[in-house]
């Protein structure tokens, strides 16, 4: 029970608006320090920050560990994907980074701290849920973006190796060499030296931009729909309860009462 | 009827989901093993691959032989789209190929085999569906943007022919250049290389891009809106289904019955 | 009278399918034969093409002036914009051109002539219409654009005209540069060049392009509202009358009739 | 109550369609004449043009000196988003200025005016409290895609400064670069510069791209969502308005009327 004390004091402390303020300008004052090279901070604001990003370090720990204690069945605490989270957020921060050993590590540590933000503000929790809900929707169309990349990939590896074997060599090389052909980035010249040996390869260009856009537009009208419907479903449901508006159902049954009472005195 | 058994038999195999899972693989790898050129997979690992990929390419051929012995009217089998497009995938997966004499159509057959994919995950077959069926739809947008590219190519070749033929040598290469400048790929190159002899030439390029932009926004707008009304009639019915309500048809039906009751009570 | 019969059996050919489609195969046989420079075509074929285009160009005629003869109000003829158009479209037809004197304009003529397929195909004038009906809905939009790509040009062409005139030299080419910004094509050249004299110009660039991306985003979001809502009371409307489904007016009325039906049969 | 009847006196000249259309084209004559440098225009016009400037320059003022005289609570007067809009445009537009000594200044100066337009204009009023409103709808996205990009960017910077400092050298400048990534702009150089050294980088350009894409896609949905809701509910409650028609709750009250009717009947 204690701990369930404990973690009711740790929320009221983290869903205190000041705090939140607080942890996040600390947040982003240690992401900045990382970002900005040439510190233009006086030293004591500097080591001022290290102490209270430690202290959030401390207190997220903390948070962490007393909801860990809290939970009813520990065995599936990490089956929550916020629990998991928030822990392996946690866990790399704790790592401990000095500049001058290990540049490259210390810095991607210091990064990754950086999504202590999304863990701490629910706006971007419902954010980060909604596109990774999103993603499963997509696969099918991914999967046919794929074979749509592979079937070209194939044929422009066998068509174009002899004329640019860096953009053509491979199948996965000409793969990333169609991906930057469905940007628009600089297709033209992919096209132009290849149309200088087949005249009418501009026709593999023009009808793979075609479908790969037109699967594309699909794709993002799909998702749009989905949304749309739910939204739609979503809102008529909290209108009809808000609007306490009788249903057609009860009418009917209120009809049925009456004829029930109709029939009644006229048989009496 | 003994075909419509076997066939009945081959469905309940084909839709197991490990049995799709097992197919799936192994034309992935059959498809990966195209793609990558230098194999760093053991041989051994490389003959099971080519056993499996023959398994399931025998099994598609009894699979859709069985189909057509089932078929009440053998003459329309192919009127269905479906059971022409895997016919013609099959047959094409028949083609003996070896590396060795012609590797253009060796590699390109094995790249149609991953079309057997489309063919064989419904989900696929369905968004295959749902593009083919948009394309009618576009026809007359096509066409409208035919005939803007018409013009201006047209315009173009005649007025930018004598500075650069390779951009504007022909109606055909102009519809290609300005299928570039739609894309926005390096369209300032092509613009100011005319600007230099035509100084405002600025103006076919501004106003070709508002036009085919607006004609394209103008298309993608009209299938979001043929998308919605098809969506929101289906969610309508299948709401009025699913909460089994009465209509106002049921509940007019209910008063003309109650009148008729209160009439002839009263001229009892 | 006699003009009108006329104009009814006018109508009648050219509602006709097949008169439809051998118009239109007259126009693009025609059209495309200004297109490919190199005629592979025979002699033979050619002239016969030329002899039925003419045959259209009077038809085209024909109809115009027969519906000019039987409209009521002559004055008000050409206030109808379908009138003005055809009208248009087949004086220019008109324009006698011999490829041997202007070469020009023997094209330009010629490639308009193109346009008679707008008039002529039903769709494309529904799809032309909607086009023309959307404009004045964008009117404010690019008001907006304007004024902001207006204060971007002055203060880029102040700030940056002595980096590079060619494309700061003044407010109108500025505007062409931010055009250009604005499509993504090759902005960071453009960028770069002035971040080594102006370091912090890239704020310059970076907001310019968030607030016209914002902007066209709102545009679109604004006529996507528009026409659903649109298409949605359509739809409602159409729904309503097909499923001859009584309304709750309906309803509300057989109730009334009922309640005084009870009334007097109790004060009877 | 002098300066109300005043105030209204501006508002009755200020909705005059032909004063709004004088002052429109006031606006943007001067608006043109900063922007094209080489006057053709007579001195004559240009003087007559810069008097009628100085005219609406001063309706503007006395506009809004009378709306300030006007109000009930001049300390709340700037509260209000558009009166302080107003003031700072018009004092803007006060600052004397001279082509002769500042030229830099005297043309911002000059620009500024343009955006009395919008002050000016309802619609375009109107387009801009959307844009405004839209803002912290965003907010939490842009945290979000500012997350992804510093994440990125500090990855970046620690993997590729060695390749290119220019490009790479720091946090700030990697983000810049991002963006440039984002926009699609020449991103394959900055690819293959790197893939040089890092064969897998690619990996890193793509997984951005489909991040930053997919946020993107998101957010856009989100705000159409959001518009259309509003837009439905707008349109449902004036339909329900407009039709006069009874609610199920109507119908509801007058069943339970014809109840007590028929049992009081009963019970005579």
């Amino acid at each position: 029970m204690n701990a369930r004390d404990l973690q009711a004091a740790v929320v009221a402390v983290r869903t205190n608006k000041l705090f939140e303020l607080f942890v996040i300008t600390v947040i982003l004052t240690s992401a900045l320090l990382v970002g900005v090279k040439t510190y233009d901070v006086s030293p004591r604001v500097r080591s001022m920050t290290l102490w209270m990003d430690l202290f959030v370090t401390v207190f997220f720990v903390a948070e962490i560990a007393i909801r860990f204690a809290a939970s009813d069945n520990r065995r599936r605490f990490f089956h929550d994907f916020w629990n998991s989270f928030d822990t392996l957020i946690v866990a790399v921060s704790l790592i401990p980074v000095s500049e001058t050993d290990m540049a490259l590590v210390a810095r991607l540590v210091r990064v990754f701290r950086v999504l202590r933000m999304v863990s701490f503000i629910p706006e971007l929790r419902i954010l980060l849920t909604s596109l990774v809900k999103a993603l499963p929707q997509l696969g099918y169309v991914m999967l046919l973006m794929f074979i749509i990349f592979y079937i070209y990939a194939a044929i422009g590896s066998t068509l174009f190796e002899a004329i640019n074997p860096d953009l053509w060599g491979d199948v996965s090389i000409a793969m990333l060499t169609l991906f930057r052909v469905m940007t628009f980035e600089d297709w033209t010249d992919v096209m132009y030296e290849t149309m200088a040996i087949h005249p009418l390869s501009w026709i593999y260009y023009v009808t793979f931009i075609f479908l790969t856009a037109f699967a594309f537009l699909n794709m993002v009208i799909g998702i749009v729909v989905n949304v749309m419907e739910q939204e739609h479903a979503r809102v008529r449901r909290k209108d009809d309860e808000e609007r306490g508006e009788p249903t057609l159902a009860d009418i009917d049954a209120r009809l049925e009462e009456l004829r029930q009472l109709v029939k009644a005195g006229q048989h009496r």
